[in-house]
């Protein structure tokens, strides 16, 4: 079988490198100027231009069986274009409603599931929405690893943000003070069967992921429930297949969902190390249409991104820790690679994952 | 790092595909006719004549920054001389030996590791050697998958047979009415740090491995630690780096040892679902001088070889297992993949086997 996907970067090298084991083809759509470094040698790398015909882009990647995606912000209308060919896991209306901020609260105000009181329009607007400050603004596209967001704590910031406003409506949300940011990975099958891999707990640093660890500690059964229920509630009302991730705030013990990722995500990577199956491995058997990968974890697991690390540090790997290097252009601040480390007691992994980020 | 493999099957394969998340980068040496599917995209390809220089090999490759070797039975002469351009591990000296079944037990009787009694020479002087039929005879070279041996149960057979033999030396061993089939499957570092595998409990069909269950089941805790001390004792002799198996006979609580293999073996295949590291990777964790990574197991872990299978049986995949598929020309009677499956019940696992196995 022969997968297309849409994007360049760590995800497609991830799910190339967990579906070439299988027998499993590949062959990757890159935007013009993309870097396809991270995929160089893993298949063909088609370069796209939005006035090509479709079907010189199918033809090009070798008239591929399924077509999927790496990023958010994919052109829809590329991917539905693309399905007069074959099949695309997730559909295009999944990426038309998580790309979209305001559409993605629509969605889970639709579904009945909680998130910071938020309003569409500007900071300004909050008073009167009684949302107090501080407040979040995001844009409703493009963002990721905390760009395009802005903490706004004074009324003085808000009217000065309203003022030099670049666009007409942001989403703009309370600042939840959490206890914790967790996330839920699950997968859906092409036959609507359902998997969840248990609770990652994240830390971000400057709206960057720096660290996941799962299982989550310390959180109760209920929640973890409630994670898994929403889940299930989205991907049905999507009709989604493949791998989705839903990053949420935890408030004492209430779940707040912050967004939906409509891929394998940066905080389900513990996977390759610390469950039966990977979200990679699995998302490919969901989108392929095969039984799914048990979900069930080994022991703890801690990822630790490398972020603007120069050289992948080898020589310095613990027995108990896996190398993930992207093959990525080294610049500040870019994700470039992560460390999977495992093992039964998690103090210990947490003081071995701090080592990495001194 | 850059690493060349002399061979191009499904060890290769496996070798490239556990070093790429890493950040290595690959290439391999063909054999003049050799089939390179397994690794086509996966590096360079250079093919091999005798004739040609070592300094156009080393080249060809891209000067890699480590050379070793998929398979038992390579040419010792080009190993040595690769060694003038970059290390070679394990070493040239590793192969002679155990690619030559007579060194091999001369390196087990120097150590004083336990075998079957045996002899260098022709079937019919086993009764002068006090070996009792039946005998298993073994070419000294390029035996594997049980082919090149013979099983001779009655003296009539041992005189037909060395009235037509084509060798002038066998091997001659005693045929061991073993209780089980194990392997140990070991790692030693550059600087001489070792780790060890759980055992495998191996079932062979027509000399050719069907299955591995590991941790063997039901092994006194003092035959383990013979094995540890063998392969301690083996691997220090040779002076190795690398991963090396050991073939052991069980005979109620003694260990005999059958075959040493200077290389990842099959019967370690369970590890990439199994454990903390495969074997492959920590069989390039070796060869680059980086520490080692952690040997332990999760849970039990089943190994099926799918031979001669015609199609990788994606569809019929259960949730705990994992699919590796070679990408071979399909032959009968080829290893073209195998499954690993993981699970905490022996007895289901046992029972999953069977049914890939009819
Ligand atoms: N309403 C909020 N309250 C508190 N922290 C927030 C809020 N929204 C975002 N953050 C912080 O910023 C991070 C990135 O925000 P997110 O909406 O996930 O954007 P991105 O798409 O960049 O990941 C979050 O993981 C969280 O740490
Ligand atoms: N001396 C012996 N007694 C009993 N069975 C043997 C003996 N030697 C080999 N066998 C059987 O044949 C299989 C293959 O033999 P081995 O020496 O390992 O050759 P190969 O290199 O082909 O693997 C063994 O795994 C075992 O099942
Ligand atoms: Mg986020
Ligand atoms: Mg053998």
């Amino acid at each position: 079988m022969h997968i297309a996907i849409v994007g360049c970067g760590q995800l497609s090298r991830m799910l190339a490198l967990a579906g070439i084991p299988m027998g499993l083809k590949f062959s990757f759509i890159a935007d013009a100027g993309e870097d396809s470094r991270c995929v160089e040698g893993l298949g063909t790398i088609v370069r796209w231009q939005p006035s090509e015909p479709v079907s010189a882009i199918y033809d090009g990647l070798g008239q591929p069986d399924r077509i999927t995606v790496e990023k958010e912000q994919v052109d829809v209308s590329l991917l539905s274009a693309l399905q007069a060919y074959c099949p695309v896991h997730p559909n295009p209306q999944a990426f038309a409603t998580c790309q979209h901020r305001y559409q993605e609260k629509q969605l889970l105000d639709k579904l009945g599931i909680g998130c910071a009181a938020y309003l569409y329009g500007q900071p300004t607007e909050a008073s009167a929405a009684k949302i107090p400050l501080p407040v979040v603004v995001k844009s409703c596209r493009e963002g990721y690893d905390g760009k395009n967001q802005w903490v706004l704590k004074h009324q003085q910031e808000v009217d000065a943000f309203s003022q030099q406003a670049k666009e007409q409506n942001y989403i703009v949300e309370q600042w939840i003070p959490f206890d914790k940011e967790i996330s839920q990975v699950s997968v859906r099958g092409a036959n609507g069967e359902m998997r969840h891999y248990p609770l990652a707990e994240n830390r971000h640093e400057q709206g960057i992921l720096k660290q996941s660890v799962a299982p989550a500690e310390a959180i109760s059964e209920q929640l973890c429930l409630a994670a898994q229920d929403y889940m299930c509630r989205i991907m049905r009302a999507l009709d989604y297949v493949g791998v989705m991730a839903m990053e949420c705030f935890v408030v004492k013990d209430q779940l707040l969902v912050n967004e939906l990722a409509p891929r394998v995500h940066n905080s389900g990577h513990w996977t390759q190390s610390g469950s039966k199956t990977c979200q990679f491995t699995n998302h490919l058997r969901a989108i392929a249409g095969l039984p799914l990968g048990s979900t069930d974890p080994h022991g703890v697991t801690g990822m630790v991104n490398l972020i603007g690390t120069i050289k992948p540090p080898l020589a310095s790997l613990p027995p108990n820790a896996a190398l993930h290097w992207y093959n990525k252009a080294v610049r500040p601040g870019r994700k470039l690679g992560h460390i999977n480390f495992t093992g039964a007691n998690r103090e210990s992994l947490i003081r071995q994952m701090e080592m990495v980020l001194r």
